[in-house]
């Protein structure tokens, strides 16, 4: 990848949670491409060319791939639970499109780095006593098939020279906003949101369920980071960094930090969000460590660093 | 899967090489819904359903699986070469076209049997010293590359209990016919047309090279017991039993049962070509042979059923 600034960094799903902070870190030394299908609200800043479209419509495709970029940064995703509820959409876009995008920024033979935004939701469930760098992707949501296929495909091309890939395995990303996010992890940020406000919350796992979290501020961190790694051919799957907390513990964090009752979260365990996203066992991401990859660092800067954002 | 016969087979690309074969031999046990893009010519059969058509096109997809089946022998592909060359179109038929596919036959709630036409393409050159059931999947071909992800997709929705799938890795089958096949592999089949035409050929291989073979017959047969094997959810991907002959031995059997001058086969190594179909290393498939599936036995068995079907 050229090492001169500014980057040309063309990224999907730019309106989104993470995609709207990672622009506005991005512009103060490159220049982004940006797309979402929602719309883009970068109006105030320089270095930003929106171009607002479905990736499922080819023309908004070629329209944003037309140009050679250095670096592709790939988060658009139709989420776990819409992939669930809309089988055709969720693999157009979560397989299909992906496919063809990197192609496109392929295409025009200068090997840009790609950084695709996978999930821990490629291990699937039940997870085993440990998870480390060589655990296999065992995906059981489809929506994790569908990252383990890409995953497959950057691990191709990269071995192809066609591109730089790295695919960066995400944890659960906190605080997303209020509302519907077709995530089946929602409980996870929506907890914030309902201390902050003071208002009760229902969990759907129970208090000793363990989350591997990082904070959106820290993954952008982590995602600007990995835009200088070395390539890597034989291993372009990389799991980040993340904080294995209880679900009580954060509970009791997050109200220390806003001054909410802790009493206001309320425990009623539904198995199956239990066992996706309750049962996350010690995680360790030598790889990751060894590249200068970072998680929060405790579960006090990880509250910190989410409510700050709230 | 159901036991009582006669089993109701859905059978894609039954038009081709393997397909016809696959057919004719099914149809003695078992009721066959048989498409291919290309025509299908089974007008002398009972028992078969032809449905003409492109799996790309939905509403053939949805003609195909709008009625339970058993099982789904899944065979349609974009060859190796042509992916390369219609990479759109490759990566639509190979991955969007199967995923869906998949779906479609997964929705009637059955849980069918999925047999699906892998290829040691997922391997990758260039090979370890030995190929075994523990090989990782490495593809470099964006045909390899695609099998792999379907394979995915099956391991994902057999762990899920939509069905009961199994990915057989193809190795090199002989003889196919003369002509254009979209496959960088053709030669393996060429040699054989041309020696029994008394014709030079000229093989882009050395007379060194070495390639896992299997014919058309013994394919067919292991296919026909793949539908009948205990499922394992935990490995759904099924490496072959092929025999490794080196080239130049294969010219000389060849030569011995069709009556054929050896020296009209010429050797012009292509690098690419030798590194990705004749430098294939010694092959076990514990896993295959312990569910009785086999290989032709030895190379004059092997040329025997090719010549047989020439």
């Amino acid at each position: 990848m050229a090492a001169d600034l500014p980057l040309r960094i063309l990224v999907t799903g730019a309106g989104g949670f993470v995609g709207q902070a990672l622009v506005r870190a991005l512009v103060a030394d490159h220049q982004v491409i940006a797309t979402d299908r929602d719309g883009l609200a970068f109006g105030d800043l320089r270095n930003v060319h929106a171009m607002a479209g479905d990736l499922g419509d080819p023309a908004l495709l070629m329209g944003v791939t037309q140009h050679p970029v250095d670096a592709l940064i790939h988060l658009a995703t139709v989420p776990g639970g819409a992939a669930e509820a809309q089988r055709m959409q969720g693999s157009h876009i979560n397989v299909t499109v992906a496919v063809a995008l990197i192609d496109a920024v392929a295409a025009h033979g200068n090997r840009p780095r790609v950084l695709f935004a996978s999930s821990i939701a490629v291990f699937g469930d039940p997870l085993p006593p440990r998870v480390d760098d060589d655990t296999p992707a065992s995906p059981m949501l489809r929506y994790g098939a569908h990252k383990a296929m890409v995953e497959e495909w950057i691990a191709t091309m990269t071995r192809r020279g066609e591109i730089d890939g790295l695919s960066l395995r995400l944890p659960g990303i906190i605080a997303r906003p209020k509302g519907p996010s077709g995530m089946k992890s929602a409980f996870m940020s929506d907890v914030f949101h309902a201390l902050k406000a003071g208002a009760p919350v229902t969990l759907p796992v129970s208090a000793d369920a363990t989350c591997w979290l990082l904070s959106r501020s820290t993954l952008v961190a982590n995602i600007i980071a990995a835009l200088g790694l070395p390539q890597d051919p034989a291993d372009t799957r990389l799991n980040l960094p993340a904080l294995r907390v209880a679900m009580g513990d954060l509970v009791a964090e997050i109200a220390r930090q806003t001054g909410a009752d802790p009493a206001l979260a309320h425990y009623a365990p539904d198995a199956a969000i239990e066992a996706a996203f309750g049962a996350q066992p010690p995680l360790t991401t030598a790889r990751a460590d060894a590249l200068g990859l970072r998680h929060d660092g405790d579960i006090a800067a990880l509250v910190a660093h989410a409510v700050a954002e709230l």
